[in-house]
């Protein structure tokens, strides 16, 4: 930080395993990338080509090493993985991340229905490849899940492999944990709570209110999702009680 | 694309008459333009300078330039041809045109209320001089137009010399073609259809709700339009089937 | 202007003391100022770095400097001066204010409770070091202001050394000046205009409806803030009646 602030609550430094943000990026052009670099780098952990866009991008392989040589990890969103998955092809999703040089990669169930255990055999698959990340929760905001099948899910995608498990909310923050307002599911949340550490959980957030929302009841370190990329800034100065919504939160 | 992904639906490779993706651009830099091109350039056909933000641009002519030279073509915003004809400035309207090198304008009525004779007859003046896409529906959320006068205007544009026809919605898409709410005119859409052949219009959809929409009706390669820059990737994998929106049409 | 439109209306040339336009940016980078000042640096007089999104700038005196070279001036949210006053450390933040070679900074209480009495005595101090904008309306939409407070504390503002008042709204545009919804407050600015000169106000309006209805009010040379950098020349064209909102207004 350029200035000397006093009190200001902890925030855990790169690389961190909690208090991680996960940008989602959605076609930038190497420009781009650069840009986001070299305004917010420290303050992002992660970044997301979502859903199928890295199908489309220009200057793929140059885009995931600009990220990495940042240190920033990158994934393709879990939609290609399911465009993968429905047609059969699995095997040449496993040899794109090899080909792509990634190192993590998304199961999800989002826009397909499969078995559980199929999505768990998946992430088990993938795991002896790549660190996995799963997400739980439907794109489609008619599917609710109840709370104890998000954590019998959870349970079993962890056991299955996931490092950590990601809550929907889709870009515009509207379906899985939110409703279809984009109100947090707060039953939901403090219920998945009582059972999933919180630093296993990555909560998809990408509306302000919503982050605010999970920056107030679990501080600082929370580690939160599909972030606009002109929107790190702005969530780093929510972390730490430096923005009107939680100033008064951490003095 | 990228990947080999198969049994996607057949999408329209440029230059192409259908399947087009107009762009809208409100006062971009050089290098903003240079971003979007290398990011997304063969997934759109078209950009237009919104309104009348083209008279406020800096390095106008560099600009077309850049974009032609990529196989983009250009317009003004209706609105402009507007601000020209209602100051009876229309012959400077046509030297300008020639002056920035363009060969396409659109001609509305979106703000002004000229007899629809009148605007038949200058889409015959200026399709003399460039290609002339005209649009129809209004700027005001108050004048709601009836679906056969739709028809009847669109024919009428197109005997005059339009090339095709735009159904209006606003950079907010929430006029013309929508609710106040964003919501489609589905009636209207559908009648219109059973008139006009789909190819001929090109539909403002700047939401991604909207644009779902048609192309859940119309199909990968119907003509969308007042689509932001940073969202070409985004309609891109709604076209074909990688969203989670449109994920099971076309399987 | 490009074009030669007849009759527009007479629009402020740089340096203005009317007609101004605030920009605000929470984390651009060096590349994307840039851009911004090549595309619209005629069109703004000065960039705010919101609330305190510029303890987290990289860069942060290499993009001042950039700014001022185009003639825009600059200065830190309201939120960063509170979060030093809250803490004791004002005698800092005049520091940093030499420091980062600023001649302009923000009094605010829309996040810290102070008697105004305070609030007038930081304008004095302050105002002995740079010119202060200060600025009237809280943060949370629970506070609401009654008009003759507002006018009352704008008054005793000016006097206490402010240059000019700022009118609240957010980011968002759903506080001090707005409903929740974001719709004006009209009687609030209409009581505020019978006692105060209009070009002592700043009006945060960022949302497009907010300005149309203050250039509708009070015409193209009203001040206005809060305007995100990529609607700067949507923001002109409003102004000048080249926008379809305002198209009717100034013919």
């Amino acid at each position: 930080m350029n200035f000397n602030l006093k009190n200001l609550p902890k925030r855990e430094k790169k690389p961190r395993s909690k208090g991680i943000t996960m940008v989602i990026d959605k076609g930038s052009s190497i420009q781009q990338c650069k840009n986001l670099i070299e305004s917010s780098s420290e303050y992002f952990d992660v970044i997301k080509f979502g859903w199928t866009t890295s199908n489309f991008m220009n200057n793929l392989k140059k885009k995931i090493k600009l990220f990495k040589d940042a240190d920033i990890n990158v994934y393709f969103g879990g939609t290609l993985f399911e465009a993968f998955a429905i047609r059969s092809q699995i095997d040449d999703y496993i040899s794109i991340l090899k080909e792509y040089d990634l190192n993590l990669a998304e199961v999800s169930d989002g826009s397909i229905s499969i078995p559980h255990k199929k999505k768990c055999e998946y992430i088990e698959k993938l795991s002896k490849h790549v660190t996995v990340f799963s997400e739980i929760g439907s794109k489609d905001e008619k599917k609710i899940i109840p709370p104890y099948k998000w954590i019998r899910q959870m349970k079993a995608e962890l056991n299955a492999g996931s490092k950590k498990v990601i809550g929907e909310a889709r870009e515009s923050g509207s379906v899985g944990l939110f409703r279809s307002s984009g109100e947090v599911r707060q039953g939901l949340v403090e219920e998945i709570l009582t059972e999933i550490p919180t630093e296993k959980i990555i909560w998809e957030a990408p509306l302000k209110a919503q982050q605010v929302w999970f920056v107030k009841l679990l501080g600082p370190n929370v580690n939160l999702g599909n972030i606009s990329g002109n929107e790190v800034i702005s969530l780093e100065t929510i972390r730490v009680g430096l923005r009107g919504d939680t100033f008064n939160d951490f003095l």
